[in-house]
C-alpha cells in the first residue's frame, strides 16, 4: 500500500488534516480550530481548502479519509453531531467530501481510525486480533478481529469504557453502573490522587494530578502516585479480563495519557490478566503501549480512505 | 447448501452421530456411550462404524464434521483431551476421520458448532453479529461476527461464563472472581433456590430445584422460583451489557436448561440491558431463546464440515 492519501482528524477543538504515505505523515496542514466556524458549511469550506493546498504540493494523493468522534455512520457516510459545531446536523460528509474534492472518500469513528492505524503501522502490527483501548477524559476502544476492523451491528462496537467493573458501582452516563471510564478517566484519576494526597496531609490541584504529572511523580518515587497507577492498572486489567475471555485476542494496545505511565500501569494490568485468566488466554497475549500517539487518527483515516479505493 | 453431511456431537457421556440435510437431522445413529470404550482407538472404531452405517443408507453424504467439548485445535485438527476417555491424548482427529472414512472432515469446539447451527438454521438466522450463550452446569458461548464464526487467537473465544460480574466476588476455576458461571450455573441456581426456600421454612432437594422444576414452579406462581429467575436474569443481563458495549451485536441467543424459564428469565435480561446501555445498542437488539436444542451440535458440526468442502 505505497500510495498517498489525506487523513483528516476531526477533534473536539480542531480539525487536523495531513498527507500520509507508507503509514507516515509526510505533511501536516495547519490545524483548523472548530470554534472559528459557526456552522458545518463554514468548517467544511476550510477543510476542503486545506485539502486542496495539500494536494497542490502532493499531486499523488488518491484518496481521503476522515475520523470523527462519537457515532459515525460509516456505511452511509453520515455524521449526526459534531462537538463544538452547532450547525452540524446529520451531515452526509462522505458525499460532500467526494463532491468538493473529486477524491474517493470515507469516514469512520476516530477510535476505529486510530485502531486501524496502530494495527497496520503501529503497536498492533502483524497481530490477528487486536483490542485497542484509548485512555483520556473518556475511555474508548476499537477492535481488529480476524484481520478486519470490527464495527458492530449499529457501528457502535468497542465501547470498553462503558463496560462494568462493578454492577453496583458509581452511576455512569447511560444507566450503567461501575463503568470502567468512571474509574480510569483522567478526571477520576486526578480526583482519586487528590483524595489520597489529602489523606497523607498534602493538597494538590487537579493539574498537579494529571496523568503526565502522576507519571513524573511515580518515576521520582512518590508512593501515592504509584498507588494510583496500581489501582488504575487493576481496574483496567479486571475489565480487560472480560475482553480476553470473550475475544481471546493476541494483542492489546493501550493509548492515551494514562499509557505514558509505563510499567506503573502496565505491570498491574499484565498481573491482573495473568492471575485471572486461563493460561492459553494470556501466555501469548501481548499488552503494549500505542506508538503512533496523536498521529494515529490522521494515519488511520488516510489508510481507511485507501482501503475503500482498494475494495471498491 | 442443499448437501448432505454427517455431524458428530462428542458429549461427556456419549457420542451422537447424525445425517444432516438442509439444517435438519434426517437420521440419527445410535448413541455411542464413551465409557464402553477404554481408549481413543476403540471409541474411534465405533464412531467410524456408525458413520459407515449412516453412509450406506445415505450415499449422498459428502462431508463430516465433529464438535467436541473444551479447547479444540480446529486449525490443525487436534484434540488434546476428551472427558471420560482416558486413552485420549492429543489425537489428530481430523486426519484420522478423513483417512478412515474417505470424507473431507473438520472438527471444532461444541459451543462453536452449536452457535454456527443456530446462526445458519435457528434463532440466529439472518443476523450479522450473534452472541450465543449456553447455560448448563457450566456456562459457555460462541460468537458470529460480521457473518463468520469468530474463534480468537488461540481458538478460545466466547467464554462468557468466565466473565466477571464482581471482581471481588466468588472465586472461580481460573483465578478469576465473581465469574458469571458461579451465579447462573445449574448447581448455583439450585443452591440459591434451596437457600431462599429454607428462609421461607421449606426444605427442597437439589433435584426439586433443577431449572426445569423451577420453571414449572414459576409458572404455577411460586414466588421463590420467580425471585430466583429474576436474580439469574439480572446476572445474565449485567454480564451481557458488557458484551453489548463491546460487540454491539444484533442478536443474542440463549440456550440450555435455564433458557426454558422463558419470560421469567428473559424479561429481567432485556430490562437490565435496556436500562444499562445506550439506545442504539439495545433498541434493535433481539434477545431470543435457542431453538435447535440438543440437535445444535450435530447440525452445526455437519454444516462446518460442508463449509470446509465449500472453502477448500
Amino acid at each position: 500500500m505505497n500510495k498517498t492519501a489525506i487523513g483528516i482528524d476531526f477533534g473536539g477543538t480542531s480539525v487536523k488534516p495531513g498527507v500520509v504515505r507508507d503509514g507516515k505523515i509526510i505533511e501536516y496542514a495547519e490545524r483548523i480550530p472548530t470554534r472559528h466556524h459557526a456552522n458545518a458549511e463554514s468548517l467544511l469550506g476550510a477543510v476542503v481548502r486545506a485539502v486542496e493546498e495539500l494536494r497542490a504540493k502532493h499531486p499523488g494523493v488518491c484518496a481521503l479519509g476522515a475520523g470523527l468522534p462519537g457515532i459515525v455512520d460509516s456505511v452511509n457516510g453520515r455524521v449526526s453531531v459534531l462537538t463544538n459545531v452547532p450547525g452540524w446536523v446529520d451531515v452526509g460528509l462522505t458525499d460532500l467530501l467526494e463532491e468538493r474534492t473529486g477524491l474517493p472518500a470515507t469516514i469512520d469513528n476516530d477510535a476505529n481510525a486510530a485502531t486501524y492505524a496502530e494495527w497496520l503501522f503501529g503497536a498492533g502490527r502483524d497481530a490477528l486480533n487486536v483490542v485497542m483501548v484509548t485512555l483520556g477524559t473518556g475511555v474508548g476502544g476499537g477492535l481488529i478481529l480476524d484481520g478486519q476492523l470490527y464495527r458492530g451491528s449499529q457501528l457502535g462496537a468497542g465501547e470498553i469504557g462503558q463496560m462494568t467493573i462493578d454492577p453496583h458501582g458509581l452511576p455512569g452516563h447511560y444507566g450503567n453502573f461501575g463503568a470502567l471510564e468512571k474509574y480510569v478517566g483522567n478526571n477520576q484519576i486526578a480526583q482519586r490522587a487528590q483524595a489520597l494526597y489529602r489523606e497523607s496531609g498534602l493538597t494538590k490541584s487537579e493539574e498537579e494530578c494529571s496523568p503526565l504529572a502522576l507519571e513524573q511523580l511515580a518515576n521520582s518515587g512518590d508512593a501515592v502516585a504509584r498507588e494510583v497507577w496500581e489501582e488504575v492498572g487493576f481496574h483496567l486489567g479486571a475489565t480487560l479480563c472480560d475482553v480476553v475471555w470473550l475475544l481471546n485476542p493476541d494483542r492489546i494496545v493501550i493509548g492515551g495519557g494514562v499509557a505514558k505511565a509505563g510499567e506503573y500501569v502496565f505491570g498491574p494490568i499484565r498481573k491482573t490478566i495473568a492471575e485471572r485468566t486461563m493460561k492459553i488466554f494470556h501466555e501469548k497475549l501481548e499488552i503494549v503501549p500505542a506508538v503512533l500517539g496523536n498521529d494515529a487518527g490522521i494515519i488511520g483515516s488516510a489508510a481507511l480512505g485507501l482501503l475503500k479505493t482498494a475494495v471498491a
